[in-house]
Parts: C-alpha cells; structure tokens; sequence
C-alpha cells in the first residue's frame, strides 16, 4: 500500500490539560484524533488528524449490532531528558491485524499507520503527562460502518486514535489484588476470539467481575473455557506464577490474548537466566504449590499496570495468601526493569523503543 | 416503573417506500425511529419517536470499545384484512432483558417499550408491505454510551428501535440450501454468552461464514465448544432434525440462543402430537441415521425464514443429501402454520398474535 498524503486539521479551541493527580483512566481526552476511512472498492482511504469530536452514525451501523470491532492499547511516556517514548509499538500493530483478521476486518498498512501513529503524539505531546508512573495512553480501534443489517463482514470501516493521558495505575505504592477465580462464567474458548482484542471479549466478563468485587476482590482469574481447570488470564492482563524458582505462564492454546507485555518480561527473564516456561497449568496444580510452600510470587501483566502483583487468590471458599500480600523481589525487579526501559530510565539493549 | 410520557416529533420529509421485490434485507429503514435513555441515577427516560436520523457519539463511547450490546429481531405483518400482527413479541422484549442480564445492561420495563414500539409500528404502518412473505423487520437494540476507556459497565445507555421492511426470504420460493459442518471456530460456550443476542457473537462467526461459502455452502452447522461434537445452531438460527418419524432438536444448554421460533415448532408439534424432543445430538448420531436412511428432513428455525430447510450437510468430506434436497413435508406444514398464525390466515388458537 502507499502511504496516502495525511491531512491535519488543527483544532482552534484548545482544552485544558488536567492535573496529573486528577485524571481517571480513560475519561479525558486530547484535541485531537486520527480517523481514516475504508470503503470495499477502495481500501484505506482519507488518513487525517482532526479536531477530537463525536462521530456521526447511522443506527443501523454494523457496529451497533454484530460486534466487528478491533481495538489497540499502548502508551506513549516521557523520559527525563525530554524525548517521547513508545514501548514495542509495532507489536500493537501485528496484532490488531491478527484481530482483524479472526473478525474478518480488512487489514491496515501498519508502516503508514506507525507514520500516522507518531505523527498524532507528537502535535499532542504537551498531553503527556511526566510525573512518576503517568503516561499518554494510545487507543487504535476499527469499527465496522455500513449502514447494514445482514449478518455479514461490512463494506466500510472507520480507524480511529484517540490518546488520554493516564495517571499512575499505583498512585498509593504498588499494593497486591484479591482475585476470584471463576467457576462458572467463561472469558474464551479455543475457536472462539479470545486471542483477539475485540469488543465482545470484555463486557462478556462483567457479569464475573461484579461477582468478584461484591466478594471483595479486585478482579477475576478466568480458567479455560473446556475443563474449567487450567488457569488463562487474570482480568485484562496475563498472568505469572513463580513456583519454586521458576516462572509459569499459561501457553497461548488459542484463547489467550499475546500480550506484548508477557511476551518482553520472558524475554527479560531469559536474559536474566532466570527459569521461565509457557505451559499449561491447572488450578490445582497452583493450589497444591501453594499447600506446600512453593507459591512464592503471582502477577499480572499488561500494558496498564507493567505487573500487577497478586496477594491472595480465592478459589471456591479456598483462599490462598501468596508472598504474605506483599510484591514479591522478582515482581518488584520486573516491573523496575520494564517500567525502566519504557520511560528511558534503563538502557534499550532490545531495541523496544520507539522515539517519537 | 412508571411508564414514561412518548414524545413523537414526526419527519416531515418523507422518503419514498420501495418497491416490494426490490428491497434487499436491512438496507431501507422507515421515516422513525424510536430512542430512550438510560443514565444511573434516573434510570430509562425521555422515550420518543423521532425521525430516522443519525446518531451521535463520542469516539470514546464504551459500544465501541467493550461490546456492550444486545438486541432483537421481530415482525410487523400485515394481514388480508388490513390488520397488523406482531408474533410473540413479548417473548422478544423477555429475552432481551435475559440478553441484558448477561452483558450488565439495566432491563427496560417490557410493558412500556411494549407500548412505545406498538405506536411507533402503528407510525410507520404505511411502510408495512403487503405482498407474500414480506413484512416490516423491527429491530430494538441497545448501545452502551458512556464515555469511557474503563472495563466495566457503563452509566449510560440509548435503547433504540429502528424498522425496515423486508422482502420475501424465499423469492423463488422455499430452496433447500447447503450448509457445511464447521469444525474449527466455535460460537459459543457454556458461560460464554451464547444465550444472549449480543453483537460479538455474530462478528466472531464470519470465518466460518466465508470457508462455508467459499466450499458453495451457505451457512454453517456449529458444534458445541467443548467436544464438538453436538449440534447446537445454524447460522442464525435453532436447528432441527426429523429422524425416523420423531422431530429432535438440541436442548438449551446454555450456549444456544432461545429462539422464539423454536419454542413455537415446539408447541406446535406437540399439539398434532408430533412426537418432538429437545435433547443433546452428537454430529455421528446424525450422521449414522443419514446413513441408516432415517434422516428424512432437516430445517434451520428462525424469524427471518421462519423455517429454512437443508437440503444438504458437509461435514469433513462426508455430504449428507436430505429429503432428496427438497423440503419435506412436515418443514413445509410447520411452515406453513406458522405463517399463517402470523399473517392471520389462520387461527390464532395459541394466543401468540398481537395486534397493533
Ligand atoms: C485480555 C487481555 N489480556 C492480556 C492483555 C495484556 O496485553 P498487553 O501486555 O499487550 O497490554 C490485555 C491488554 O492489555 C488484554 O486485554
Ligand atoms: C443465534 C440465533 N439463533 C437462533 C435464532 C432464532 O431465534 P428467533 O426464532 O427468536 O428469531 C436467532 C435469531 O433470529 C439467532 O440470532
């Protein structure tokens, strides 16, 4: 595809910028946004950077009633000396196409897009938050929008950014979760989408999470959709076990989303020669380290928290206390590593860094 | 709930009705439209009928990120005489509320949409074609609005209904059609949200949709998500087998949409005593009768077709040619009934029509 000519519309009335101790996540947003069209005999078409404003529907929309959706979540940091990060971005890309693909979404130029991506960050980069732990959060999504009722792909397509600066996931210190584990509700299935970021993956899980925090927890950690015995993901983040020395993850088996940021802690882990391996692993086999001492650490991973440490999991009236409530060293060590790299603190010997 | 006082401001630019054989499924929607609104603290309110117009929305709107969405489906017919007839629809507004349940959506009062969508029906009864097997398509939905990146239930909500005449499902008249046993993806699973009609559960079957078709199928058998191996649905709708003189369709296991069509077979055959069962059937057992000669017909169930037959199954190489690919006998009387219950040709002897 060629890179077609990208239109800027600068807005005239600027917002003001909320204090950092002041922003809820994902309810403020910059003054301005990406859209970019695709009609079937064209393709992608119209790339522009305009003012952030509502966007006008028909109410027969494909998107408001079969769910052909994709979406994207990334951040952009500020380093200390000033420069504009952003963390393995072409990974995002890679897989909002891989998403696309499972929902029968046509395919975006992720070279153009990367252009388009950092050309949007730069004209809001007074937005970036900078103090410790904030970020300018980045949200790429596709909707479907032919005017369309058939139960079928549609014709047209809207590709939207919209950024919204973040404050810190951990604005009192980093602090463990209670999660439930959940027994009757499924977030996945092999064959299913869970190993795409669509829309319908996330309010199908509301109905555990409500459970889940009238009991107190945090958060849900969902078993596989088959046997409801092996462990996949934990809320909106994969989930790492350390169990007697080494560090389990659950393989990807098809309904599990690749996470970028499960994907550069086994990287780091490898580099460190610290045993990590992907496989399967029952929550009974969890709970039976955890009946002989060998639970050590638990925690989840993903781009809004880097690690999201887990102090006590409750399965069916069974509680299990891990590290004491308390983040564990190699937690700690992994999210000071990764959090590093990301804010240009610690040298990129990966080459995940983008500047802007 | 109070039932809320209706506000209609009528269109005063009319459309142009088309033309009965040109109208093409879901494209052509009538002058009004019908909204209401939801926020937390008030609950549904200011329920009106406006002209059909766009919508608008903030690009942070939660319907597009999180599949926070359900629907319905349902028709408006007109009878010989004049009248207009809805079929069940108070099993529409139920299950929509059962859909809502699941995806954390606040219910709406039945008895008050009841209300609303017989004005807005009655509105529109112009657009009511009259012709064989034509209907007005009503379609209620609802979209999660809030403006928020947060995972979790919104705040707020439009209930819309919009409506748009259909032609015939059979122009041709009633063709049997050829359908292929997908083995790969799945639809839906036990505590997946395979008993709601939400958007993500359509959007995730268009892969499958595109390898049957592209194998000359048009539409796809699912299997159930955990062995697949039992039958559940086809394409959009119930499915059911008629072998050796008995009528089996699945049970409600708790990934197969309720359809309102099925439960109407159902009663129907019971009635002419038409021994009927509801019951787990595995992909072999059906497949052992076709062998055995003793699947004598097949049909898909759904508003749409009311009954579809197959005329042929495609499952990994092995083609199952039913009733010689013609509709059998017993699909053509049940569709028959059926209609006719619904077009008022015959007598309502079930309570199921009522009238606008
Ligand atoms: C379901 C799910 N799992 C895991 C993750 C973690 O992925 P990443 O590390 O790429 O943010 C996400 C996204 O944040 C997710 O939505
Ligand atoms: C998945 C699915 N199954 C079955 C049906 C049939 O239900 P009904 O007879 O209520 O139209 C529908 C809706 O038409 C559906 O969407």
């Amino acid at each position: 595809m060629n890179e077609k000519e990208l239109e800027i519309v600068k807005s005239t009335n600027k917002k003001s910028k909320p204090q950092t101790d002041q922003i809820s996540f994902g309810k403020t947003f910059t003054d301005h946004m990406f859209i970019m069209d695709y009609e079937a005999d064209i393709g992608w078409n119209n790339p522009r950077i305009v003012p952030y404003e509502p966007i006008t529907l028909d109410p027969a929309s494909m998107i408001f009633h079969y769910g052909q959706t994709v979406f994207e979540g990334l951040k952009a940091y500020r380093s200390e000396d000033n420069r504009i990060l952003l963390f393995r971005p072409d990974k995002n890309l890679q897989r909002l196409n891989l998403s696309s693909e499972r929902l029968s979404i046509p395919a975006i130029d992720e070279e153009s897009v990367m252009n388009y991506l950092k050309q949007l960050v730069s004209l809001e980069q007074d937005w970036i938050p900078t103090t410790e732990g904030t970020s300018l959060y980045i949200r790429p999504f596709i909707i479907a929008t032919e005017t369309n009722l058939s139960v079928a792909p549609s014709q047209s397509y809207k590709f939207m950014i919209i950024l919204s600066p973040v404050g810190s996931y951990f604005s009192g210190g980093i602090k463990p979760v209670s999660i439930n584990v959940e027994e009757q509700f499924t977030r996945a299935v092999k064959g299913g989408t869970g190993t795409a970021k669509t829309a319908g993956n996330y309010s199908s899980g509301y109905q555990a999470q409500a459970k889940a925090k009238n009991e107190g927890n945090a958060d849900v950690l969902w078993l596989d959709g088959l046997e409801k015995r092996y462990i996949e993901e934990v809320g909106s983040m994969n989930i790492f076990f350390k169990i007697n020395g080494e560090v389990v993850t659950p393989e990807l088996n098809g309904s599990i989303l690749n996470g970028i940021t499960r994907m550069s802690i086994i990287e780091v882990l490898n580099e460190w020669e610290i045993p990590v391996v992907e496989r399967k692993i029952s929550i009974e086999e969890l709970y039976q380290a955890y009946a002989d001492g060998e639970l050590e650490e638990a925690f989840g991973a993903g781009t809004a928290a880097v690690i999201s440490p887990v102090g006590e999991l409750n399965w069916l009236g069974r509680k299990m206390v891990i590290n004491n409530n308390q983040i564990g060293a190699l937690s700690k060590k992994l999210y000071d590593e990764i959090t590093g790299i990301q804010t240009g603190k610690l040298v990129d010997s990966h080459q995940w860094i983008l500047e802007v």
